[in-house]
């Protein structure tokens, strides 16, 4: 099957005198969850990891992710001809010094532009020049290949209230439109599909996971176009928009309009989302600046906030009764990993506001815990029994706020050592970095450690980032902020500011064995203000139990077992009044004191 | 004085038409300590600190350096018209882009090839292209302004035994010769003095403060050219590098050598130590490559940790018959700052091998602790009496080792809350970090912070990097690990591997009241290994009791008293068979088991 696919592209690539095809992850915004109709990489290697570039010689097909996704290319790519390419570092190109060194001089590369940023093909050519390698742009690399390809999302396009998002379009575009006029600029150019969806106040339902409407915004200094099919709108919406001056115009245009409106104009735009097809358009002068917007909607308004507090009410009430659900369950018979995932997502359903899942759920039993970005299949998942140790990382899209927690739980029997001193290491991590107190504009690789610390005294680690900033209504993975150990991603370079939210997630993973992580989220707020500058800590505010029965408990300090104490109580005073009286009192032997 | 010289150098910018002028602190070898011969800033601006680059256009003389400088800059320049221009973070050439901006179109800046890195020209030049600013090379600029420049030091070379250095010349440029075999090149250049030093086992006093020779060294596959000037060896060292290949030919020919040998070869270099000059005048193809000698000699060997130890015993001894005489002196005494540091020194003179300090020990009473690199003047120096709080920073160059060592003490009265709580964060900052176990690899930003989370907690913290790396009677400043905040610095960004020496010293200050910092050498070493790798921690090396008495000792956890009495008792233990009686007692009673 994949063998035929890259046969198929492989007679592609030699009819058009094309000596390697980079097929990238994404779509033309740079999106992590992408529509079927982008899921290029997906179809050409039969690898379904939401991180990773397949590359195409005619004698290689190499596909380059992280450690996170090692144990799932075996399992989903074990029998074709693809190759793990294993990186060091998530999400860095480091393909492209690979395949320039592998190819010829005067090679060409096959790329479709619209998957890749100005700032990635930048990045290429600095590397192709030496060998005079030439990109060649194949759009339509796919037609005669990928017959059944799922045509582009056209759903309706929903109105997101303001009693959600807490700030009206009119003042979301007054501070951009202030912007241009600080840069001398004309225009400005979004093309992240989050920014795009929380300037316009809009969501959709175009990918997965994720409430997004793929589109690209246009903002000048009086008027704004909003490219994005017409056809999607009420009148209303339509009308609403008019009044702002926000034209809306079908999102194919931008191609034609583009070179157009932007003659002799100056646009702004940020090189690292702006996809190289629209950079080719642009007749005008370009500046890049880090968008405005993902800076601004990386601070959440107190409406935001509140409504992610409610999502955590909401989150904490599903999760108590799928466990319970789960606990009673397992005393009568065994379940598949996949039919608790459904299980969760149907406790969730009875929620207000719920619109599906933030991302694939992950439930993992045993060693399939220890697969970090692990989804279980529909058919011939494991069966899960009452002992061992369950790995169970979920998130919700509520229209009042996203939610991202896991949770690891002991299932029967006993515990090896190495198990609790590694759930042991992994909470102490966690309580450790939220207790932390530290500067204003500490970066993420500063403090990330402190979560690692407790694991790598018994010469234990983790190979992810200790979390990622999280949206409302949302992506489940927002930029910029989060904590990573390396100097290269934004999640390890970025300050941290108050009113932010971000994960905290450590884990711990042995292959075969077992798979840890405990996360929640927390809000970044000030709490001193000293000659020394502004301090800033954490607030947790996902509200579920921690499994005690992996703790090993004697080796908690004092102030860690005051901690516990403290968040299972408030996690019993936040959910008790929205439980019934059997659910009540089974939280309250999960939350007593230790 | 100044404000002559300044005029003098604006009178020769104008007849050469520069509209501006750049003036760093450093030599032809990207030094820290220079010869005296190359303080062309200091001259030019009177400001003495370590770091600083003076710009000067004819309306303007900035001075521009970081916050551990600020206060001493207030000190000597506030009567001159040399402006204070801040940067955020050290070493960074900030500089460049104000100056651009500042500068009209076509502008022409003047600067000494010599004293920039190709690198800081490159970086300079990315600036000045879009106003089409040039530089211009002016290496004569100050022949007829300073007319008593002193001359270029021309001390004799000695030749650092085996039993000092471990490893023999012939053994180092191996490795070298292997590496420029392995990139198919054929000659490495070095141009840092100590890397110099280190390959050939050379040393001299060239410059204050480290035992370094002006020389480059130019390793080709089978000889190799030192360029120092020939009058400086013995007949005996001369026969000794015949032997090995060695050319020794005069420290100026290299400018009438380099295009000659280098025509149609291919030269290995590091752009961040080659002077721009040595660049220009390089006729074959460059490749730039981090330096392998900066790489090697950051791994200590056998001889040299053996050696480092031994300078611990006699900095301990030197360190304990000084406080003792400091305390006995104060009962009867004020003492000034400059006598004090006089006074350290003279009881280090009485150790084997010492040579002379190994930077300019900082010797700081109250408020003055608070300057970072402070240098008590000889004359007006603060008088020290038996109450307050002084800060000493000191460290020593013995032909066995390199030593950095900061206490500091209380010398009566009842110190403030405020102070117990600095000092005791600073201390327990200390033990963190030093007791921390971390991956190989896990670089000096990602651990940092552990020195600075318990001054974090109360509101505190300090403006600098938390150590740096540390040579063999070499530089007491090596590069290139470290703990620093920033993504940006070697310190910040290099991986720590085993048996690097580096020096651990959080601090806290408070401008005017007081300086605090507590500093040892340690050693990093394997402690264990597992199957997430191997794991690196820390020992300390450095032999010297630390003062109780401004411990908040209510606050210590368990492990942090047992840090603190097993580390006391390791300097009684090991001090002790060098003292007599009296300061044996003496050394017991400080050193007494909380």
């Amino acid at each position: 099957m994949i063998a035929e696919k890259l046969q198929a592209l492989r007679n592609y690539m030699a009819s058009k005198n094309l000596d390697a095809f980079i097929i990238p992850s994404t779509d033309p915004h740079q999106s992590e969850y992408v529509a079927d109709y982008w899921k290029l990489r997906e179809y050409f290697s039969g690898f379904t990891g939401s991180a990773g570039t397949l590359v195409v010689t005619q004698k290689i097909a190499g596909l380059w992710t992280d450690s996170r996704y090692f144990l799932q290319f075996e399992d989903e790519c074990a029998n074709s001809e693809v190759t793990l390419c294993k990186q060091s570092i998530p999400h860095a190109p480091e393909h492209v010094a690979w395949l320039c060194d592998l190819l010829e001089e005067k090679s060409v590369i096959g790329v479709d532009y619209r998957q890749f940023s100005k700032a990635q093909i930048d990045y290429i050519l600095s590397h192709t020049k030496e060998k005079h390698i030439a990109l060649q742009n194949e759009p339509h690399f796919a037609k005669e290949i990928w017959t059944d390809r799922p045509s582009l999302p056209n759903f309706t396009v929903d109105i997101h209230p303001l009693e959600f998002s807490g700030e009206t379009t009119a003042s979301k575009l007054t501070k951009v439109q202030e912007e241009i006029e600080k840069q001398n600029a004309d225009y400005y150019l979004f093309s992240s599909l989050d920014e795009v969806a929380w300037l316009f106040n809009i969501r959709s339902r175009d990918v997965d996971f994720t409430p997004l409407v793929t589109a690209y915004a246009f903002v000048g200094k009086t008027n704004t176009i909003l490219f994005c099919n017409t056809n999607r709108f009420s009148q209303n919406a339509i009308t609403i928009f008019e009044k702002l001056n926000i034209t809306i115009k079908d999102y194919d245009t931008i191609a034609t309009l583009l070179p157009e409106i932007t003659q002799n104009k100056v646009v702004l735009t940020d090189a690292s989302s702006l996809n190289y097809a629209c950079f080719n358009g642009i007749n005008g002068q370009l500046i890049y600046k880090n968008s405005l917007v993902k800076e601004l909607k990386a601070i959440k308004n107190e409406v935001e906030i509140l409504g992610t507090k409610n999502c955590m009410l909401k989150d904490g009430v599903a999760l108590t009764k799928f466990f319970i659900w789960l606990e009673k369950e397992l005393e009568k018979r065994a379940i598949s990993e996949y039919e608790i995932g459904r299980k969760l997502d149907s406790f969730r359903q009875q929620q207000e506001y719920y619109t599906g899942e933030s991302f694939a759920a992950i439930v993992g039993y045993q060693g399939n815990g220890a697969i970090i970005h692990y989804t279980a299949p529909e058919e011939g998942s494991a069966m899960v029994k009452n002992e061992g140790i369950l790995l169970v990382d979920s998130g919700a899209q509520y229209k009042d706020g996203t939610t991202d927690i896991t949770r690891t739980i002991w299932l029967g029997g006993t515990p090896s050592e190495k198990i609790k001193t590694a759930y042991t290491g992994v909470l102490k991590g966690y309580i450790e970095l939220e207790q932390l107190q530290f500067p204003l504009g500490t970066t993420g690789a500063q403090i990330d450690a402190f979560a690692r610390v407790h694991l790598w005294k018994n010469g234990l680690n983790y190979p992810h980032g200790t979390g990622h900033g999280i949206g409302c209504f949302g992506m489940v993975h927002e930029p910029a902020q989060g904590f990573a150990t390396g100097a290269t991603t934004a999640r390890g370079t970025t300050p941290h500011l108050a009113n932010q939210l971000t994960t905290i997630e450590p884990g711990c993973y042995v292959t075969n064995e077992f798979g840890i992580r405990t996360e929640n989220i927390v809000v970044s707020k000030e709490v001193n203000q000293t000659e020394f500058g502004t301090f800033l800590g954490f607030e947790p505010l996902t509200l579920c139990y921690i499994d005690t029965e992996l703790l090993a408990i004697e080796t908690l300090t004092i102030d860690e077992k005051r901690w516990l104490n403290e968040y299972h109580q408030t996690v019993l005073d936040k959910l008790s009044p929205l439980l019934n009286e059997d659910e009540k009192q089974w939280l309250a032997q999960k939350c007593k004191a230790l």
